[in-house]
């Protein structure tokens, strides 16, 4: 199920390549992110900093702290890896990596994606600027291109995330019942539905995710009069008849992530409630409609917003219609007038505008697509129907 | 319970006192960590950047993607909240940033954590040196010395943490016994834990962490086998007698967090066990009695690697002896031979030396400890004796 070995090694050639086209030695990554895409090993950055080189002939090493040694060696697809006692131990780390720079031959030009290990959880040190006295390239672009388009096995994985997230789904959307809190029933869900999932495919399964170790479901702090406000930090709140629920689910499967939401009434909706509801599913299907490969990011949203436009439905408005998943939950491109990207096959976008109606509710669903050679696939199939998500208890 | 309106006032005024100190019109500031610092309000940064920013009289000010701007005009304490409509947008974030920049009067120097908002999930924009045309004084370290010292309403966060962390990890350790998973036992003390934390201070309480909503307990990846290496990534591992555990537990409490770590035996330890398992209590003693005011960090992890000579101890080392924890779950000063920093009252730090044996397992206990004027203070409590540490089933 994993991303196989001469897939990494192929990732890790077209970067070889850019670093060759542009006149560099070679690159050097700080990003999780980058990191596990290129070479295989997840890792949480901490103040112990963490690093992998990669020179213009394909050879990489990567940096790390005593304690991530044996880890490094038995999940990096390094030819080395170079390791140092300590943060900030008697020598600074940044010595570690000045030598397997030097080793690997980063010396006059190379690219990174930041001039030195960022400064977190209190780590304090050099750019790399000051370090060797050359500023890096940035690379991030190039990075970030190379990454918004899915392999096969990329979209498969995705794809296997969202069985998971739609099992969770499922299970929330069973256990949601007025009385209940918000905290017990997305528990419920996401326990039984991590449970399932690692007895299904435990022994060829990792989560290699910094955030989850399985599945889960649970509503996005958008509940009752909260939910006109998307992305706002979760209370414990108790349902009740009448409310409005703004869902999320996904699962962590070789570190890609899927992204199901749906809208869900508590009780009877009303008159208004139905009208939003099926404003929003109309939006979506005007998204839905037009991503397909050849046509700018940007042209999704504008005919997104010419709905918006028709309807009157300016003052519901909060955000884009939506970006790209993978070892993210957000990534690039996005689904944005502002984003002239051109889709192409095996972008995988989250397809999510919404309507936000204080006193009435959040609504939004969010379906995960990939680009094909001529439409999309879907890659959530979770009901969108009001029937289907209304909760009548 | 929450940190007063006073108390962030007094950290932002601190903050400007730098500023004037240092020359600088103000600081504009990215990390979220800071901005939850000093104005309350939490926010896990995405492709939308925000920002704040505060001049040299003391005036506040947030810049928010139009999707938060009621979550930041209800949380944050700033005089003006400025939004901006989407990311990339049609006309990109950073204008707005220099918009807020120029009403601030942030135009000749000023100080930053960041040149720019960092590239995360996709975002592409360009630095402060780019924008306004003026390079940021880094600020990062005197801010990073002004969270060191915690304040008593800090430290009585902290301990409020240390409480649902240790009712997750007496829950955690009388679910643990042989054959039973991993993650099924920390799902049910995590789960436990969190609806009973919320039962009881529910009302008064906000998790206002981006990995946490409750408290939470479980195993830190070192089970058995794999006990020696700290910090790997857990798989589902299945319980059997003569398991070495290293455990976590800890709870996000309006931002802060303790930290609670103990190593649990299953079945009755072999000889070799406790001699190890003894060794790591005396380290993490000979760290207790070595923190007081006035020492030197490194200080404590030479007493430490004293002891670790003495005994022959060197193959089992993998890191130091701990580091100070408040909002984030690592920040600096590091008990760390390479960390001269002054031990003063209102640090708060982990207390954590660690011995790993192949084939063995691991032996660490983290304790959490207030500098108090004339030495320490617990702030976690769980038994570290072996007999109370032993899973008899």
């Amino acid at each position: 199920m994993k991303i196989q070995e001469a897939e990494y090694r192929e990732r890790t050639s077209r970067l070889t390549a850019h670093a060759r086209d542009e006149g560099l030695d070679g690159v050097v990554l700080f990003e999780p992110t980058y990191v596990l895409y290129y070479v295989g090993f997840a890792f949480v950055p901490t103040e112990r900093p963490m690093a992998f080189a990669l020179n213009a002939d394909g050879e990489g090493g990567m940096l790390v702290p005593r304690l991530e040694r044996e880890h490094a060696q038995a999940n990096a697809l390094v030819s080395e890896v170079a390791d140092y006692p300590e943060y900030p131990g008697e020598t600074h780390p940044s010595e570690a990596l000045r030598s397997l720079l030097a080793k690997l031959g980063l010396r006059d030009r190379f690219g990174a994606d930041h001039d030195g290990y960022p400064w977190v959880l209190g780590y304090r040190g050099p750019t790399l600027t000051e370090l060797v006295g050359v500023t890096p390239t940035k690379v991030t672009g190039f990075i970030e291109d190379q990454l918004a388009i899915k392999s096969r096995a990329e979209i498969e994985l995705i794809r296997e995330s969202a069985k998971w997230g739609n099992l969770a789904h499922t299970l929330l959307q069973r256990y949601t019942r007025p009385g209940l809190t918000e905290v017990e029933v997305s528990q419920r869900a996401t326990n039984e539905a991590t449970l399932a999932m690692l007895d299904a495919i435990g022994p060829i399964y990792r989560a290699q995710n910094p955030f989850s170790e399985g599945a889960a479901a649970g509503y996005r702090g958008q509940i009752g009069r909260n939910a006109a406000i998307p992305h706002s930090l979760t209370a414990n709140i108790t349902f009740r008849a009448g409310d409005v629920l703004v869902t999320g689910a996904s699962a962590a499967v070789w570190g890609y992530l899927s992204e199901l939401e749906r809208t869900m009434v508590i009780g009877e909706p009303v008159a208004e409630q139905r009208v939003m509801f099926d404003h929003m599913v109309a939006l979506q299907d005007v998204a839905l409609e037009n991503i397909k490969p050849g046509v700018k990011c940007s042209d999704v949203d504008r005919a997104v917003r010419a709905y918006y436009d028709e309807h009157g439905l300016w003052d519901y408005w909060k955000h884009h219609v939506g970006h790209c998943i993978g070892l993210r939950y957000h990534e690039g491109p996005f689904l944005d007038i502002g984003d002239d990207t051109e889709i192409k096959p095996g972008m995988v976008f989250t397809v999510e505008p919404g309507l936000y109606a204080a006193g009435l509710g959040g609504f939004r669903h969010s379906d995960t697509v990939a680009v094909t050679d001529d439409g999309i696939e879907f890659l959530t199939y979770y009901p969108r129907d009001l029937d289907s998500l209304t909760i009548t208890s």
